[in-house]
């Protein structure tokens, strides 16, 4: 294979990424909290999952290998606080879509945190942008995520601080970087996502919580006209915690006594890592 | 941003290429015949209508820089035929999906053909894996490609030459990395892709020939229980041009006349360009 870039000319590679040729692979965006990882342990877990629904070839000893990346990380970066993401992909390999002789590849970032996100306020759109449909890959969090960057503009030219995206079967089913979970005719509920989207930590984490507190949370189908119902809604990713919606399509929303006591186990360190 | 990878350690790089970290780009696979790009004016077309409808950012003069980076590769291969294939991002950029500051970047590749796929015996099978829907990128060659990366190692496992993909309304699409045509009872008919698939060049040169030969062709939508009624069935890529199938499924189909002069004018140079 010969390869040409404008910026280095040309070469004579054995292969190219099939990450960045076909999102062959996965990622981790985890927050780093004084010096370490929060919740490695679900995020690994998430990932050993996705290795082998995909068929990823395992990497020796990787759980070492990360931790290693990520102390070096820091040390080099000067950080006790950041995001840390992990891309991990089939590797390298000639063309087609068939993987032939295939090395895994994976790369960690680590970078500042950028100001913190509003937790006060947040305004909520319900972008045309649809979530892909596809079981085998649902709940992964793969690098197939063009739609995310597509709804991410949208949610920019809208001028709100997320938006919530539906599949082609009208199913509710995420925000563009978060779970979502709401209280529909006073019912806490989160969207199943069998057929679409990404099963987060930080939803898995609030899910447990409720297990544990007694809480009634269904993971059920969500469609669309059920909305005009929603009374008040929660946002969750690893990097921003659980959040309250203050406005919805246009509606105030309720701030409600469930997910205060979510958001404040989690500021207080009691939710389940 | 800081990065670490297994192979080059700790680096501080301004960003990592946006085709990577989402699959946020598109691509081309195009025919190097007689030391020229077979087509080159629709690929051109559908990378400008991709451009579009991503709102990926433009590069001035680009048609000119990549026939110099093709002629480029071209020499230093010392290839006259071969596989061209263009990967085009939303550029390199720092974490999140909202594109920040991205510089759009592109790579090239040329890869000498393999051995000639063949044209006769084709056995086809049906994939249990599906092809994403996703109706804003529908028809774009874009790189969130894992759909088809699953789909062909199905392929594989199966022992078939191709298999033939439907998405969650179990409309019949594609195969994993080709266009079909079918006769379904002794109607020509290709599935529409307004939901789901590649809209790809060959596909478009077929049915721009059948139009010029009044061929009735209907593209519509074609569910799954159509199936059972395919008497003969053509797959279709910029490759490995027309051809078609022996075996359907199991059950062996006709070769059909209409297919026979479709084929007989891609071999003789008599599909438009």
């Amino acid at each position: 294979m010969w390869l040409f870039t404008p910026q280095a000319g040309i070469a004579n590679p054995a292969n190219l990424d099939r990450g960045l040729q076909f999102g062959d692979g996965i990622f981790e965006t985890m927050l780093l909290q004084n010096g370490r990882v929060v919740s490695i342990a679900r995020h690994l877990q998430r990932l050993k999952l996705s290795i082998l629904r995909l068929a990823l070839p395992e990497i020796a000893d990787f759980e070492t290998k990360l931790q290693g990346a990520i102390s070096a990380l820091q040390q080099a970066a000067g950080l006790q606080n950041g995001i840390v993401k992990l891309i991990y992909t089939r590797g390298a390999a000639g063309r087609g879509y068939l993987p032939i002789n295939a090395e895994p590849c994976w790369y960690v970032t680590l970078n500042a945190l950028t100001a913190a996100a509003p937790h006060q306020g947040l305004n909520i759109a319900i972008a045309e942008t649809q979530v892909c449909m596809q079981k085998q890959m649902a709940g992964l969090k793969h690098l197939n995520r063009l739609e995310n960057v597509l709804a991410r503009m949208e949610c920019e030219s809208l001028g709100s601080d997320e938006v919530l995206m539906l599949n082609a079967f009208d199913q509710v089913i995420e925000a563009s970087a978060h779970n979502v979970f709401f209280i529909i005719r006073g019912q806490l509920c989160t969207p199943e996502l069998n057929l679409s989207g990404v099963s987060g930590i930080m939803r898995a984490r609030v899910l447990d919580f409720c297990a544990q507190q007694g809480i009634t949370c269904s993971g059920r189908v969500i469609q669309r006209d059920e909305l005009a119902d929603v009374t008040s809604m929660l946002l969750t990713n690893s990097i921003n915690g659980p959040r309250q919606v203050a406005v919805f399509a246009g509606r105030s929303l309720q701030q409600d006594n469930q997910f205060d006591s979510i958001i404040n186990a989690y500021q207080t360190g009691r939710l389940d890592e």
